[in-house]
């Protein structure tokens, strides 16, 4: 069986028109699929209307306690739920997963080093016998960027990472294809340009885009996390848009090893 | 196949000491099991803190847009997945369900009669298969006080309600017992007389009861709830704390025809 893991990014989410179209597409694609999601800028902002401070290490945002609260309850809550109640209407029948509920992915909290970054978690366990059953009932996870450790804590979890590991996990019993879909129609040679994507990036090519600096910054480690999951068999990596999925010919940018 | 249906009232949500015995309780009763749960005053206090009015009419709250986003973010979010991760750490495979989750409960926005309440609910189906799926997988729902339309809109539906329409439709299949537990051991005679637990109401009764002004208010609703759900073939009913799901001779009060 093949299985499709659509990964979508912040800016996908915040619009209420480009969800809805978003998710008109992930729901017409065929076969088993799952989808993953952050919650893009909402949450800071229900942080900054609750008067919640962002702490900043070295430009990285630290998820102290009031935090995660804020992420459970966009991510895991008001996003999750908003797209779960779209995709059912679309004959999609959606199911809404944090890390917790099926024990479906498991984390330890990010080993302090330089920085303590609080509640962050880091992904030690995808419950690939759980995602079968759903798949097999034609049921489609939609899980939140929430992990948890099994003991009681909830851990906020970056979203690309979630999708690779569980498209790891997966790719022992299916064929696993996964999608990193964001505004872009992929990776760009030229910021600037919209239609510059790259179409083809393997080792060697990704290698001399970092010298070039074409490829930095966020772009890096969405980049390892598709080099990860081809070298555990998944079967497709691709970064682009939404429209990917749907049209043929679509600029996008697959990745292989 | 026997099933306990407990809901949970919002005085053992709000403090997390509470709610972690309730938890353990819960997740030491054996058997095919289902936790509803509301948000108590949690939503009023986020909503407060994000400065959106409470609307009241004849002293009920009106769900409008603002609020209906607060109840998915603090009931569907925060508390869902708070006692999730909580319950997967006692060793009970628990799954965060709101109405859209698994097309789980149905609803239609409660007609306007003399007010409009807003987003608010009243159930019309509940997907008995997708519960039968989950509790033959020794999979426990955690159903929060969300429902949905099945055209993308989600709803604040009463969690009372709730936990005896699920009751109703899974007595179809299932030897179900139904149980309400708040923060009292049952309906009292004397409301200041913790002990004067009144263990055994009919119809009959009841009807006195609510003569003599012993029911009334909020209590109303929860008793109809009760009696409908054994008219509808759910086996037994029974209201009262916590501790009557652990300890036999425990004082509560048992619901009957």
């Amino acid at each position: 069986m093949k299985v499709s893991i659509i990964k979508i990014g912040g800016n996908l989410i915040e619009d209420e028109s480009v969800l809805k179209k978003v998710l008109q597409n992930f729901a017409r694609l065929e076969g088993a699929k799952i989808l993953v999601h952050g919650g893009g800028k909402l949450a800071t902002q229900v942080s900054e209307k609750l008067g919640i401070a962002t702490q900043m290490v070295d430009g990285r945002r630290i998820t102290n306690r009031e935090t995660l609260d804020v992420i459970t309850m966009v991510y895991g809550g008001l996003v999750n739920k908003t797209i779960v109640a779209n995709l059912q209407s679309l004959n999609c029948n959606a199911l809404g997963l944090s890390g917790a509920d099926l024990n479906s992915i498991k984390s330890v909290k990010r080993p302090v080093k330089t920085h303590d970054f609080g509640f962050v978690g880091d992904v030690t366990a995808v419950n690939s016998e759980m995602f079968s059953l759903l798949l097999n009932n034609n049921i489609t996870p939609v899980c939140c960027a929430i992990s948890h450790d099994g003991n009681g804590q909830l851990f906020n979890t970056n979203a690309d990472t979630i999708a690779s590991e569980i498209a790891i996990a997966l790719a022992k019993n299916f064929e696993v294809e996964l999608y990193y879909c964001f505004e872009k129609k992929g990776v760009l040679r030229t910021i600037e340009d919209e239609d510059s994507v790259i179409t083809d990036i393997n080792t060697e090519i990704y290698q001399a885009l970092i010298k070039e600096n074409i490829i930095a910054d966020g772009m890096l480690p969405k980049m390892q996390n598709c080099f990860n999951a081809l070298e555990r068999n998944v079967s497709k990596v691709f970064i682009g848009s939404i429209d990917m999925l749907s049209e043929e010919n679509q600029l996008r940018t697959t990745i292989t090893l």
